[in-house]
């Protein structure tokens, strides 16, 4: 089966187990993350506490940790979350945004991945190039022009052998691969780049698909198209009307998704 | 008189004395629960450092505790403030976000209970059975379906005597009661599920109208009322587009509402 | 030049040159700012941590410290990145939100004051009226009628004598000036004061006008129109709608300005 048939059917599946994601994530996109997971037909639960962490970890499906707005405080959190999760075979979606910024990011994201198993890396190739220890020249949160020098299909295979585990390098055209198969995602729209975070969001659906808790491979693959499906609806829904309208256009297109659309409309690449 | 001709007179008078309420909450939801105030008429102050949680709640005319992204700095905030509103006569309105779902949120929730003398209890059956100490089997933040079990009137009575408060009890049909007089309330839809913020943005606007320091259970019924009927407002002109124009049909909908539409469109069976 | 062409023309080279905004700034209205940042063409991140706030700001072309909900940890980061902005040359934007209502509060703007050399006051007449010493009586975060008591051109003016810095006062008319130059704005639309986030995203975008490290007062000019002119634009697009959809198209019409629309839309007096 292509993986296109199973990340669509992967999207029924998970609209009727609605899977419970556990983010501890920054507080500038945290709302998004929260409906991007309902449009997409899971449930969001964000604790951050390390006196409630382990405890809301261990009742759902799947965590995610985002950097984007990390403190000391949340940092412990992170931590303490991701073990309970590999303790329990809960998948654990990394999203190190930012990474290479500033240095306490990037001991933040040492620290996590010295003592937290991922399941899937997402990112940009700015941030995922970091992070696997290869070249990178971060500017915030965005791709820097420095980045074009990796062949993101490399720089993506690299650090999910550095990881073991599935790595997914978001961009003009997005990668996801575990090392060995390779999805080559030619859906979204320019346009996703002048709204906040549509990468967040991305992780978070990926969580979703993942707490399904079958091939992390197909559900990374599933996350990532499913936002870039949302972009593309939502550009030509309301790409015209302006940024504001085109941020409203992806949660409406998240919660419009369904396993013929994404058939229909997918564009990948396996390699 | 009944409840909807109060309720909806209540909001025609809260439109012109623009109550301020003072909201300590989750950074999930923050963002809608300040605008869902000013859309209903009243006016948003967030604040939660320890340093100034009693000022800010001394100039306010309500006070909003909502666990939902709780932290040790912030309970001790909740508790502060919470005081200083019984000191001075200020409406709490407590919202358990999630209660049931970790042992800490649980602990803060029994202290909150002990400290602060609660004027209004809203949540899910789910939460609101936890809070009473009734029977409460919690998945998240959304009612489980063991929750059935519990009949809604009973189990608010039950809360509302046992707290001596009003309890607002949302799900399908929402329940509103000080433990004598009962509201039942069949506005709202049930697409509203699909949206993060729902619940909270109707505590937010429960306390707007709380804030006008009259009849908790008629601040109650008209809080819970106008989220509803946002609701319905934001599915008639924006269900079909999705989940994201929903929401901010519901914005729509609550800055549009005035007397003659909550008399015109509310569905209250009093008992 | 006039000071609306060379508004206009900083709209378009920022548009080239992208500049990177820290922002320091409250969890209700952060998304807002990141959005709107990115609409007018700049680009932002957020970080408040203290063991990173120094190395963003280096990193970045404008410094925003918006004290919306401050806490003690994050005030130590808004000052630590203050200082190391004015080390750097990099422009800093205080958005004094809320100052008078609380002591906490109004000590932190003391101290930011005192610490920290500022580029560009943006606030409501109350805020800028209390930062600068003079008569003012704060009721939360909106303008109090005791306000109108103060002429705002003069307000305004003794700030920016007293404090050195350009000031910008935003309501029915803004006033910007540098102590001598004076630009009076007349656009917007009331209905703006009926949506959270329109003075920390006109503190935000002015940052970013501010990033291209040229003139401040037609920076600060820049940004105060510009979110006059987008809440024009939104109300005429969809202010019949409500607030939600009017907050969706402050965002549309900050994406859809350029240099074009500034010059013909623009009501500026200069004195």
């Amino acid at each position: 089966m292509s993986v296109i048939k199973e990340a669509a059917n992967l999207n029924t599946r998970m609209r009727e187990v609605v899977p419970l994601v556990h983010n501890i994530t920054n507080y500038v996109t945290v709302n998004d993350c929260a409906n991007a997971l309902l449009a997409i037909g899971a449930s969001p639960i964000m604790a951050d506490d390390i006196r409630e962490a382990s405890d809301i970890t261990a009742i759902s499906s799947a965590l995610v940790i985002n950097i984007g707005t990390l403190n000391q405080r949340t940092v412990e959190s992170m931590l303490r979350s991701g073990k309970t999760a590999n303790e329990l075979g809960i998948p654990v979606v990394f999203d190190p945004v930012g990474a290479g910024a500033s240095a306490f990011r990037n001991e933040a994201t040492r620290q996590i991945l010295e003592e937290v198993k991922i399941s899937i890396l997402r990112g940009n190739l700015s941030e995922v190039s970091f992070v696997a220890g290869l070249n990178a020249a971060a500017k915030g949160v965005d791709v820097s022009e420095a980045d074009s020098a990796n062949d993101p299909v490399d720089a993506a295979k690299m650090a999910a052998k550095k990881l073991s585990c599935v790595v997914g390098v978001t961009g003009a055209v997005d990668i996801v691969t575990d090392g060995e198969r390779v999805a080559k995602i030619s859906n979204g729209h320019p346009m996703m780049s002048k709204i906040t975070g549509t990468g967040c969001m991305t992780s978070a659906i990926t969580a979703g698909y993942a707490g399904m808790k079958e091939d992390m491979w197909v559900a990374a693959t599933a996350g990532i198209l499913s936002m870039g499906l949302a972009g593309e609806i939502a550009w030509e829904k309301a790409g015209h009307l302006g940024t504001g309208s085109l941020r409203t256009g992806i949660i409406d297109g998240l919660s419009s998704l369904n396993e013929t659309k994404i058939e229909e409309m997918a564009k990948i690449e396996e390699m």
